[in-house]
C-alpha cells in the first residue's frame, strides 16, 4: 500500500507528536529515558475528544486509562508514553498541563481521563531514581508538531531494547483509498521487545526490495534481561467508531506478531487505537449526536486493516532503523541495528 | 449470613487497613481529601502475590492497574485508594515504597504494577490543587494495621458523597462456613455516588430489624454535583483462583446495585477482589507451582457469592452510618446520613 | 418512571413477541417447554439489522449467536429463547426461517448469524427427549405480533422456575421523556433461577403501593433443582449504539439483582440490548453510514439506566404474577406465586 | 522447535480427531462439506472436563459454547467443527452422543455446554440444503482415534478454501522441553479464509529449508466470495489454568497473523485452547480441588508461546499442502496449492 507522505503518524491531518529525550551518565548510574506525547489533534483535547479503543495483546504493562477508554469510547487527552516508574508523574504533569488549559475540570465540569502507557527500560536506565518529572510531560506536550519527528533512540524511546538492538520509537502511515475520498492509518510504536533471533526484519526488507548489509562494528548483542513491552498506538482520519477502532487495535497486534515476537510473557503489548475524523464534543447542549462510520463490509474496511498491519511492522522495523547505539547505566551498551538499508525509511 | 468479629474487611486474616486524612480550609479553598491503603496481607506484597480480578460495572473512572490484574491474576502491591487528581501522586508514592523495600524491583529483577482506585471529591475538595503527595501514600501504608479502623470521612473518603449524603469509606463482612472450614468474605467501599431518593437504607434497616429514627437538625440535601464513583474492594481468605474472584466482583457489583444506585453515567464503579488463601510466590526455582481452589459447582460457592453480596450492600451503608457532616469548599456542607439506627455497626 | 401502554416490551415500536407452548403428559414423562420469539422488528431483519449488545453477568449458559454481536454490533435475526437441550433445533428452524426469507444468504451473500437464548427447565420438562423441532421456532416466529402477548408458563417460559415457584416470561415497560422527544425501553425476561427465601418481591409491591395478599392452597414450595437460568432482552427506540447498549445491558443485571438473586454458580444470566432506532442495511453502495447516539453525559442517559433497571426488575416479577400452577414429569408440582397483587400487571 | 511425532494435535496424548465427509453432486448443487470432532481426552468428557480458554481475534462467526468455556474455564464436551449452517444439526447431534453416554444429564444433573465452531463453506458447499445431519456428529465422534488422521479437504474442511486455494483441515505440533518434563502443543486448524496475494508459505517453506516447486496444471485462481473463517484449536498437555491457555489463545492469533491474512472483515477468526493434563471433575464430595500450573515467569511459559504459534503458523500450511482439487457447487473448481514441497509433512 502507498505510504503517507512522511510515512509518520503525522501524516494523519492534526496528528502531532513531541519528545523530550532525558540521557546523563552519573557513576554507575544513567538517566537514559524520557517521555513522548502524541496529540490526537490540535486543538483542545478535552473539548474535543477522539473516538478510541484499545486491544491488549498481553497485559503485563502498566498502561494508564484504558478503563474509561472502553466505558467511553473516547480519548480525552494527550497520548503519553516513558517508562514504567514514571507513569505516575507523567499522568501529574498531564494532568497539570490540561488543568492549565481547562479551568472548569474537576472544578465546575467533571473530572479527566489521561492515557500513558510505558515500557520497561530499566536495562540501560537507572529507572528507579524516577527521574522524568511532571514538568517533563508537559514540555513533551508543548513541544508536538505536525510533520517530521525524530524517531529511535528518542523521547519515551531512548532507553528501550528492540530484538536486543537498540529499539525505541518507529512510525509508518498507510493511504487507504476509498473511490472518491482517502483516508490515512499511522502508527507509532515504543519498541522494547524481542529476542534477536526471532526478528524477521531481513525477511521484510526482502520484499520491499531493499538491499540489506551489514554495519560494521556491531558487537553480537548477548544480554540477559527481563522481557520487554511494545505500545503501539494508530491513528487515522477515518470515520469509525469505538467498536471499529477496537477491530482496527487487533490488527496493529497482528502487526506486531509479523515482525517475529513471540509475545513474552514479561511484555505488555497494547494497542490503542483513536480516530481524529469526528470529534466528541465536551459540552453541548443537544442530547443526540451523530456520527459517520465506516460499514464493516464494506472493501474499505479490509483496506483499513491492511493498511495498520503493514504500518504497525514497519513501525517497528523503523524504530531498529533509527536507533543510534546507547550506552546505560553499568557502563552497558545497546548497539543498533547492524543492518543497513538505505532507503528504509520510505518517507517522501 | 454471620459477620465477622470486627463486621470489616479486616476479619480477612492479614489484611490491614491505613489512612491519611488531609483536611484544611485555605479561603475559598478546601483540602478535603485523603488516602486509604488496603494491605492483601501483612508481608511483602511483592515477593508473595495475591490472586486477584476485578470487574468494570461503570468504566467512567481512571482505577490504575487493571491490565496487569487481569493478565497475570494476581496484586503485588497496596490497594491504593484517592481522590481522582492524585492518582499520580499516590502510584508514585506506593512505588517507591515498594522499590524501598525490594532493592531488586526494575534493577535485576522485574517492574512493579500498582493498584490505585479513585473517585472525584471535587465538591467538597479543592481536587485541582493536588494536594495529596507521594508521602501521603508511604504513610498510609504505613499506619496500615489489622483489626478495627475508622469508617466515613476519613482517608480517601474524608471528601466523598454518598447518596447526596457524607460518604466516605464503608466496610462489613461475612463468615462462609463449610463442614469443617469456614472462610470470611470482606468488603471495604469508598462511596460517592447516587441520589438520595435513590438510596434503600430503610430497606435494609428494616430487614435488619433495626429502629431507625431521625437525627434532628440535618438539613434537606439538595446538591448539583457530577455524578460519583465507588470503588470496592473484596477480600477473603478462601482458596479461589482469579477466574472465581472475577464472579466474586461481578456480585460485588449486584451488591451495590441493591442499594439503589442507577449507575449513573458519570460514576466509574469498580470492583477488584482478592484472595490472600495461597500467595503466588515472585520468585522460585519451580516451574510449576500448586493451587487449591473451591469447586465452583459446590454450595459453598453459592454461599461465597452471597456473602459478597451482603457484605458489599452493607458496606455501603457503613459508609453512611459512619461519616460526619463535612465543610468543604466554596462553604459548602454535605450532611451526614439523617438516620440514628442504634446497633447497626454490627459488630461485636 | 412511566409505564408504557402495556407494560411490556412491545410498547417499544415494532416489536414483536410470539410464543409456542408444548404441553403433554406422557407417562411419566412430559414435555413442558416451548419457544419465544422476539421480532426487533417488523421488517426483514437480515436487511436491516438492529444495533446490539450484551452482558454476561454469569456464563453458565449456552446462549447462541453473542460472538458476532459482539465484533459487529447488531443482531440480524429474531431472537430466540427455549430451554437448554433445543437450542439445536431453534437455530435450525430459525435459520430455515431466515433462509426462506431471503435467497441469497449462504449463496451469493454472507451467513448469518442467530441469536438463540435458553434456560434449563429440566425439572418439569423431560428435556431429553428434545421435544421442539425446527417448525416449533419457525411457528413462534410466524404468531409474532405486536401488542399484548400471554406472560406466565407460556413458549419457553413453560417449565421455568423462578425463585421455586412457577416463573417463565415476564415483561415490562416504561417510558423515557426528554424534552421534545420520548423513548421507550422494554424488557422481555424468561425467568429461571433463585430461591424463593432471596426474593424481593413484597419489597417492590409494597413500594408500589400495592396490597398483597396471599393466595390460600398454595403449599410450601420445596424442591432440590439444580440453580436455574434467565435470559433478559432490554428493547429501545433510543438512538443508542452498540456501545451504550453494553451500558444498558449492565443496568438489567442491577434490575435483576434487586430481585433478590444471588446469581448463582449455575445460572446462566444473560443481558441482551438492542435499539432498532435506526438500522444497518445489509446491502448499500455507500461506504459509510450514519448515526445518531443519544450523548453519554446527557442526563436522558441516566433515565435510560434507570428504565432499564425498574424495567428489569418488574419483568421479572411480572413473571412470577402471571404464572399459573403447572405440573410436569414425574408428577412435580411448582406451585404459582402465593402473592395476590391485584393491579400488578400495571398495564393501560 | 522439535516437532512431535505425527506433527499433529494428536501428539498430545489422549487426543483424537475423527472425520465424516460429505460430498455429492447432485445436478448444480453439491454436498460438499462435513464434520470434524476433536476429543480433548478418550474418556468420558462430561465427567472429566479440560481446563479450556478461548479468543476471538475477529468474531465474524457463528462459534457455539464459548459463553461457558469463559465463565467456568472448562470444556465438557468434544469440540466440533463443521459449516455454518449446519451448527443447529451438530450441535444437537453431539448433545445425543452426550445424552447417551451420560444418563444423569438434563435429569437429576446439570445441563451440558457443547461447543461447536464453523466457517462458511458456500462458495463449494451447498449449505443452504443442511445436509449435515445430527448422525454425522456422532459417527465422527465416534470415528474419533489417537494417531495419524488425515488432513486437507475431509471431514469440515471438505468444502473450504484458504487463501484462493483449497484448504480444510490441518495440524502441526511442538515439544516443549523443560528440564526433566516435556510437553507437547498440538495445533488443529480448520482454514477458510484469505487472499492468495497475503500468503506467506514460500518465506516459511524457506524458513524450513524445504525446495518449493510448482506443480503443474495448477490453474491460476480467481474467485469472487465472501471473507471466510478459520477455527483454531490448541491443545496441550502441560498444566496450565484458563487465564494461560487464553494467553496461549492469543499466541494463536498471532501464529495465525503470520501466515499473511489480514483478518478480513467477513472471517470469524475464533482460537479455542484446552489443556488435558489435570481434569475438572463433574462430581466431587470435596470443596476443593488442586490443580497444578505453570509459572507465567518461568521460561518454558515463552517456549510455550513459542510452540503455539509455530504450531498454528504450520497447522495453517498443511492445510494448504494436503488438500487436493475440489469441484464445487455449480462446478465451481478450487485448485490444490500449487506448490509441492516434499518432506513438508514434518511427521515422522
Amino acid at each position: 500500500m502507498e505510504r503517507g507522505k512522511w510515512n509518520l503518524i503525522t501524516d494523519v491531518p492534526g496528528v502531532k507528536v513531541g519528545h523530550v529525550t532525558l540521557y546523563e551518565q552519573e557513576g554507575d548510574e544513567c538517566v537514559c529515558t524520557g517521555v513522548t506525547a502524541i496529540l490526537p489533534h490540535s486543538r483542545n483535547l478535552f473539548e474535543e475528544k477522539v473516538t478510541a479503543a484499545h486491544f491488549v495483546l498481553n497485559g503485563f504493562g502498566k498502561t494508564v486509562g484504558l478503563v474509561q477508554v472502553e466505558e467511553l469510547g473516547v480519548i480525552e487527552s494527550p497520548i503519553m508514553l516513558t517508562n514504567t516508574f514514571s507513569v505516575g508523574a507523567v499522568l501529574e504533569g498531564t494532568l497539570q498541563y490540561m488543568l492549565d488549559e481547562n479551568e472548569t475540570i474537576g472544578d465546575s465540569t467533571s473530572s479527566l481521563n489521561i492515557v500513558v502507557g510505558e515500557c520497561n527500560d530499566s536495562y540501560l536506565n537507572s529507572m528507579r531514581l524516577m527521574r522524568v518529572r511532571p514538568e517533563h510531560a508537559i514540555k513533551a506536550i508543548q513541544s508536538a508538531h505536525s510533520g517530521p519527528f525524530t524517531m529511535g533512540d528518542v523521547g519515551a524511546g531512548k532507553g528501550m531494547i528492540c530484538y536486543d538492538r537498540k529499539g525505541g520509537i518507529g512510525s509508518s502511515s498507510r493511504i487507504v483509498n476509498n473511490e472518491d475520498v482517502q483516508y490515512t492509518v499511522g502508527v507509532l510504536a515504543l519498541t522494547n521487545f524481542g529476542r534477536k533471533e526471532e526478528c524477521k526484519i531481513d525477511e521484510w526488507l526482502r520484499k520491499n526490495g531493499l538491499h540489506a548489509s551489514h554495519a560494521s562494528n556491531i558487537k553480537e548483542a548477548d544480554i540477559d534481561k527481563p522481557d520487554g513491552s511494545v505500545i503501539i498506538i494508530v491513528a487515522t482520519d477515518a470515520p469509525v467508531n469505538e467498536r471499529q477502532l477496537k477491530r482496527l487495535s487487533k490488527r496493529a497486534a497482528i502487526g506486531l506478531g509479523r515482525t517475529g515476537t513471540h509475545v513474552h510473557n514479561g511484555s505488555g503489548d497494547i494497542m490503542i487505537a483513536f480516530s481524529n475524523s469526528q470529534n466528541v464534543l465536551h459540552s453541548s447542549d443537544s442530547a443526540v449526536r451523530t456520527m459517520d462510520c465506516l460499514r464493516d463490509d464494506h472493501p474499505v474496511m479490509n483496506s483499513m486493516f491492511e493498511a495498520v498491519i503493514e504500518a504497525t511492522e514497519e513501525a517497528v522495523y523503523q524504530s531498529l532503523l533509527h536507533a543510534e547505539t546507547v550506552v546505560g547505566r553499568k557502563g552497558r551498551v545497546i548497539e543498533k541495528w547492524p543492518t543497513i538499508a538505505d532507503g528504509a525509511q520510505f518517507n517522501s
